[in-house]
């Protein structure tokens, strides 16, 4: 096959990923709309929308002359420039998993996910595990089935993480938490003691100021407002429509930050990734992030290494105040940023301070795998799930709606998700130890409320490869090691807590 | 061949037209977005999005198996349901026309009007006709050659016609136009005569004012919030994106309600027909209008029937009052039904009243036609009109920006939609006439802000049906004649402004 042929077949292969993005593209849309501003008796419809597109979508990805093309390229990789193979190895990694998926197990998936959420919804509303468990006992039955049409060498669960972090197994997590465990429930005991027992959980802001707070804020760290929107929606979340439009939706609450600020600063995280990656990859499928892992951990970098840091509020602190009604004279800036580091003894994840997150993802970390395994039933997630919170946080449970009905993730059929946000944080403290060493004046800076170094920083390092890089190269461009290395998170939280507490 | 295979060749056919009606909902999704709230430098992708959903419909519509399995079904009419022939009647109607027209001819007419629209947007601005001229030129080529592609028996106007209105043709219109303008001119100037001077054209309100009362006034009509949206937009129009999810863009100026409070009455004429179309038609190609022509009919019958009547204002104008901060006791309702209905010496189409605007109708008629016919060159264009407006309005032309260029329409390769504006008139007039026959308290409802009645005779009698009639046969249920007659709208037009004399 000469390299016209070739040429010719790359120009198809790489057509049919644009129409597919295309197709995401819209879907991106609806899914912003619905979270935003859709009117109240619209969602009927709208599923049925989003359930033709994506199958299109689906059926073009799976369609035997795009699966003959990727494997014919896949033979010419010698005949492709370097782009291009970074492009098909990358479309391959994803398409592989599909590729494997029946076409019956992907149909039952969707149907059972959709109607779960609803489910779902009600069951937490009404406090009532019993009625969503069949329905957690079928998307488990599923997500096996799924493993097992993966493939896996060691555990089934490896089959599905891999989803979200290519080469990512029980075997990484396991050693990081047995690593790191011990040594944060040390630091949270100490921090328990220590603490000052006065300090609010959070100053008492109303949300809308805290709104009009959080965008002047993200504006001013770089967040383009003429390539994207934040807008107030049902759950926090950034939809990339494409690369000139990235939707921030943000959630506020009054008087609790831990949304209104710090999830928006957590948004912005995704929406700094989309923004500055770099246009040449528009045209290809690079124009997104390495991994999900990555881009939770450039999510988690802003949120709290940077956003819960006190040269950050020293920033902008007197901006809060000027925004927010509280008395500076009242509320310092320590009482501040004791405030949003505080342990939590909330039953809620994204309630809890930095360590204590850690337990909430390694406590469902081994209700999923067990059930994966078939060694826990559904029946007995409850049970476990109060007995590992009292175990790991000494946090009881008083109801399973504030315990494990809390998150969708599982009626959305995202099973071995949880653990990204536990690596996220990872990766987010290596990047962070990275630039504090590399970048002289980072706490200047933010004290300063200069932020366009820092960013362009991370947009020269990181934003701007797009996918072109794999985390794990990435990670060795920037530290020399491919590794995940937990020793740069637990510096990071003992640094910040001797720190809080001098 | 058997019952039971015309029965799957059926469903496979509607099964296609329910794709392509999933991707329309896209499209009219991504449509508002870009009028209401997308970033600023999102237009070229999403044009991309938007080319690549709209190739997919188009393809499916022209697929050989889709017009094979219609074809079929024409053969075997006998045994469909009378619903299902009505719903094949309507596809056959509608997909004959794109079956008709090359590949090469949809798609230069996609990129030419794509470019022209950006183009004509420039010219508009800067005042320059011999900008937009060329890609003019390239659309008249275009549509001529559509023209040819489609067929005709007489003129080619009439294949464009036909697009907007079955069997719409230049004979119609010039009957229509040859009855009427004679005494249009007549009342015009007699209502120039004695129309009182002092009135202003419009009373001053903001366009925060004017958006506060509409959205209150159409809910109160009967627009349902909970089945779709009102916001402020670029340009006026309704978004159907499903059969609950119907947006209608407004549009508002300070001091001048003809956009904020008429243009939006007229937009909720749409709403209302979409939003009470019978269920039933889910499911079906039959959940739209009957003809572009009917849906601007029942926008014009509120915008103008209703809307500029003393009935109505008699139930409103002291809730306008409240919300508008003008002073009752300064501007009195009489003033107030005179000033919008006042003759226009405005050369912008969309501040007509209702006579001066079959003016401006007819004068775009004559253009189109005799560029279509090719005895008018697009050169020729700005003179003519500037010798038209001065011949039958007394109106002189100060700049193209306001003469040739101000609409849109032949920039998208909108020519033959004009006549439609003027055609909706005449059915308008004819539903007032039955209306105001058939529900005895028809006045006496507006006097008294009660809709329900009146919207409901509306639905009964039209909006349920849907496309299930052609609209010669709704025509014919409601008057017992199924031509089009222009008596009603010029009894219409003689009795409004005769009451306002007294």
């Amino acid at each position: 096959m000469n390299n016209k042929n070739i040429a010719n077949i790359y120009k198809k292969f790489m057509d049919e990923i644009l129409v597919v993005q295309d197709f995401s593209s819209a879907i991106a849309l609806m899914n912003w709309d619905q979270e935003v501003l859709m009117p109240e008796d619209g969602f009927p419809a709208r599923s049925r929308t989003y359930a033709t597109i994506a199958d299109f979508a689906h059926k073009l990805t799976n369609s035997k002359s795009q699966i003959g093309r990727t494997l014919k390229l896949l033979e010419h990789k010698n005949n492709l420039s370097e782009l291009q193979n970074r492009c098909l190895d990358k479309y391959h990694e994803e398409a592989k998993r599909s590729w494997k998926l029946s076409s019956k197990l992907v149909k039952d998936l969707a149907e059972t996910t959709l109607n779960a959420q609803s489910v779902w919804s009600e069951a937490k509303e009404k406090n009532r595990f019993d009625l969503f468990a069949p329905y957690l006992q079928r998307i488990i039955d599923l997500k096996r089935e799924e493993a097992n049409q993966i493939g896996y060498s060691k555990n089934p669960y490896d089959a599905l993480l891999d989803e979200y972090e290519p080469g990512l197994c029980c075997d990484t997590l396991d050693n990081l938490f047995d690593a790191l465990l011990p040594s944060l429930k040390r630091i949270r005991e100490e921090v328990l003691q220590k603490e000052p027992s006065q300090i609010e959980k959070h100053p008492r802001i109303t949300k809308e100021k805290q709104f009009t707070f959080i965008k002047d804020l993200i504006s001013k760290i770089g967040f383009d407002f003429n390539k994207g929107r934040v807008d107030l929606g049902k759950h926090p979340a950034t939809e990339f429509i494409h690369e000139n439009d990235v939707r921030i939706i943000a959630v506020a609450k009054d008087n609790n930050i831990s949304t209104g600020i710090f999830l928006t600063l957590h948004e912005c995280g995704h929406a700094l990734y989309y923004q500055n990656t770099d246009m040449k990859y528009i045209g290809t499928n690079l124009y997104c992030g390495s991994s999900t892992v990555l881009h939770e951990a450039l999510a988690r970098l802003l949120e709290n290494n940077i956003g819960k840091s006190r040269s950050f509020w020293e920033g902008c602190y007197s901006n809060l105040i000027k925004h927010s009604g509280i008395k500076g004279s009242e509320y310092s800036i320590e009482d501040f940023v004791w405030s949003i580091n505080k342990i939590s003894s909330s039953p809620i994840r994204f309630e809890a301070d930095e360590i204590s997150y850690v337990f909430h993802i390694y406590i469902r970390y081994l209700i999923e795998k067990r059930l994966i395994e078939g060694s826990l039933t559904v029946e007995e997630v409850p049970g476990l799930w109060r007995t590992l919170f009292q175990e790991y946080l000494d946090v009881p449970i008083a109801n399973d709606s504030t315990g494990c009905l809390q998150d969708v993730h599982w009626a959305c059929g995202l099973i071995g998700y949880f653990p990204t946000y536990f690596v996220g944080s990872i990766y987010a403290a290596q990047i962070y130890s990275v630039i504090k060493n590399q970048y002289n004046s980072f706490d200047d800076d933010l004290e300063n409320s200069k932020y366009s170094g820092i960013i362009n920083w991370l947009k020269v390092n990181i934003y701007a490869h797009g996918a072109y890089y794999t985390p794990k190269e990435l990670l060795f461009k920037l530290t020399g090691n491919e590794s995940l290395s937990y020793h740069d998170f637990e510096n990071y939280l003992t640094n910040k807590y001797k720190s809080l507490n001098n």
